[in-house]
């Protein structure tokens, strides 16, 4: 997934990180947490199309476990937990690739969203309200309906 | 610059809104700055090609000048102070379009690179560094030569 041949010692190495629970570590590959209070955001852009789908949060541990598995994982800063893209609607996200911005506090993943919609309102991406002379004007079409996703238990 | 005929209007009432010094409005297009101490993180992607240059923080100030001018403007949190895009170096962005996300806490504006390079290393995107098993590769080519464009006064 993250390309070149020795993709098992990179992965052994932070499975090997996260069992000691360091918090921050010296690998040249790790985002800067120490600003924002332990995240950064971390877009989230369709790797096949070039579409900005959605922005979120991530913490060391989210990103180590991103990085790790291959899906992305977000923390929720709403839940103050792990937010494991998809765990609930299927629609997870695979990663094809990770980038660091010139400040390495912003991380971008380019993804192939299963099910085509990373919203959660069923659009393909969170940005489908454009800002107009005449209000938000919705410019996305919906891919699924909410209220069949996310049903009721 | 956002389309429609009534872009005057619009314009007239983002003027008189900054002239009468208003830290909330009602203004539907308004982003939710009440996260993140007023600051809401805005993503620039090129308009064109569809690649994601950087991403940096808008407040109400910075975002009404945005839409007002049709230029990029951003609030620095190093420097504490409104950051217009390119006003050292020129490259200036040029916004085709304002994007709200389903939560109306980020913003995604399309836009035209003026010199063909966000980042002020001298790369067309901030996120010129791919993560991998080797550490991080630059995957970018170098549009300008920094110490060429950000010469000493």
């Amino acid at each position: 997934m993250l390309g070149g041949s020795r993709q098992g010692d990179f992965l052994a190495v932070v499975v090997h990180r996260q069992r000691s629970k360091l918090a921050v570590t010296t690998n040249s590959t790790n985002p800067d947490f120490s600003k924002g209070d332990g995240l950064v955001p971390a877009i989230a852009q369709d790797a096949a199309t070039g579409e900005v789908l959605m922005l979120a949060y991530m913490n060391q541990e989210s990103y180590d476990e991103t990085v790790a598995t291959g899906r992305a994982v977000y923390f929720s800063r709403s839940r103050n937990k792990l937010w494991r893209k998809g765990e609930e609607s299927g629609n997870v996200q695979e990663v094809k690739g990770i980038y660091l911005d010139c400040d390495t506090d912003t991380i971008l993943i380019k993804v192939n969203q299963i099910g085509g919609a990373a919203c959660h309102e069923g659009y393909s991406s969170c940005f489908f309200r454009q800002v107009t002379p005449q209000g938000l004007q919705v410019i996305g079409s919906r891919v699924f309906d909410p209220k069949e996703v996310y049903k009721k238990k």
